[in-house]
């Protein structure tokens, strides 16, 4: 391992910790994709092991993540976020030379300040983080599919002291599993991810609030079930999500505050003019961007 | 005509002003379920009859309402909201005894505000408001398909003056084509309306509005796509909506705005408990309606 090159085709052993539906859809679309390697599952959970085996997400379960990062050439962190500062201290106690570690949680400031403390400075040169943009409301390693990742965005964000060769052999890895890499920084990945991610998914458990309240669930049609699908995500995955993002989601929030207040003026004060600006220019807006896109979204 | 007893499987001829997306859907509905009728389709646009006759959602094209409802049993108003008031003048001009008028507009005080200027009395025995909760971003009668309607709610808004054997054919029509009829006030209508759609509506477009404002659409995924769907609605339909229901929608609107100021508060005071308790709460709330439907939702 010591004189391993960080290249794609060298990779044969990886351990993805928490191989539920996003870890598991790493291995599923590594089968797909033909790569040959061995997938070794890390999760505390027996049942979540046993459905990644018995859906083939996984080659090997095991509950002990230090003795499985032997002989690793990569290590996937995809568990919820408020588990990652011990599994980084372990990684951190049993550094294996060439090991390259990276992640897929939904923030990336908290995480790299995690990663900061435990890992060594030669660690922390091997260490990038990653967020593949793809999910599900769904949850667990039976909701995994090898093709949940293609074409969706992965934003990877690494450190300045970061080794070259890794950075281009963690993207290469998430452009082999069909993904459409951006490079940016941790703190533009959180500010974006928080408009684009969080507050939506906020907006749409508000929403199911004010259902709760006011009623109306017997009409809701496909428009709710659409806006508020995000509410069914697994609540302890958001709340991690809330905590180590709380300053940008803060702002994204208080960004949509300032546009529910100025609709209701207008609403208020029969200003149906401005209403139709709103309109039209939310509708040209976001069908450019779906027009745009060449990928699967 | 003057003895026509008002039950489905008299309906011969129908009138769709305004074959669109959901109007041309009930005429392609009607075909699916193999009702036996004539079905004329009335718009002012050239290109709406052309596309709604090639796609086979109407059998004959009409630019003339006042010709066309001669010897119809049935009239659907189909056009956006902004149009019903001249339409209801012409139908309230040219009564032909026995013909049944019900419209799909999305808000019903309004609509019925209307039908009691243009029509008369015996016209309004006759009158009965529904919604088809049933739609899309698209729009036209491209869009149009024959299951748009099939397992979702329609709601049938029937004004104590309506004669009961009206308000039972129009059930028994909106039956036919699949849907499951519930009857409310016009009130009790708009009140949930704007909650579970109008309300979801606007937060789409002002998630956009947000984005557009601060960035980050590179890296938006499927959660924006779905919660932003109905940001990409025709504005002028939206637009009507917003000016026919606003005081239910202010009302939805200020609890959204509640609902934030909440949540704001629980984040800046770092009260993850607490927004754990919503997260679940909105989750349990939403996954044991999305289990309770036995419906296509």
């Amino acid at each position: 391992m010591a004189n391993w090159r960080p290249q794609l085709e060298s990779i044969r052993r990886i351990v993805i910790v928490g191989p539920g539906l996003l870890g598991g859809s790493v291995g599923l679309g590594l089968r797909r994709i033909g790569h040959p390697c061995h997938i070794v599952g890390v999760s505390r959970s027996r049942q979540t092991l046993d459905v990644a085996l018995q859906r083939r997400c996984i080659d090997e379960a095991s509950q002990d993540l230090a003795a499985s990062l032997a002989d690793a050439q990569l290590v996937i962190l995809a568990s919820p976020l408020s588990a990652f500062k011990p599994l980084l201290e372990v990684i951190g106690r049993h550094d294996h030379e060439g090991t390259i570690v990276t992640d897929v949680g939904s923030t990336k400031s908290s995480v790299i300040a995690s990663a900061r403390k435990a890992l060594s400075a030669s660690q922390m040169s091997r260490f990038v983080g990653s967020h593949p943009m793809a999910g599900s409301e769904q949850q667990g390693p039976a909701a995994a599919t090898d093709t949940l990742l293609v074409g969706k965005p992965c934003v990877v964000t690494p450190e300045p002291d970061a080794d070259p060769a890794v950075v281009e052999c963690i993207e290469a890895f998430w452009r082999a599993l069909g993904m459409n890499v951006l490079r940016m920084t941790p703190a533009e990945h959180d500010r974006k991810s928080a408009v684009i991610s969080h507050l939506p998914h906020l907006a749409s458990v508000l929403l199911v609030e004010v259902a709760a309240r006011l009623g109306g669930m017997e009409i809701a049609s496909t428009g709710f079930r659409d806006t508020t699908r995000l509410a069914s995500s697994n609540p302890t995955i958001r709340r991690d999500i809330l905590e180590h993002n709380r300053e940008a989601i803060l702002a994204a929030v208080d960004a949509m505050k300032g546009e529910l207040e100025t609709v209701r003026s207008r609403l208020a004060a029969n200003d149906d003019a401005a209403l139709m600006e709103l309109l039209e220019h939310a509708k040209r807006f976001r069908d450019d961007w779906t027009k745009g896109r060449t990928d699967a979204i």
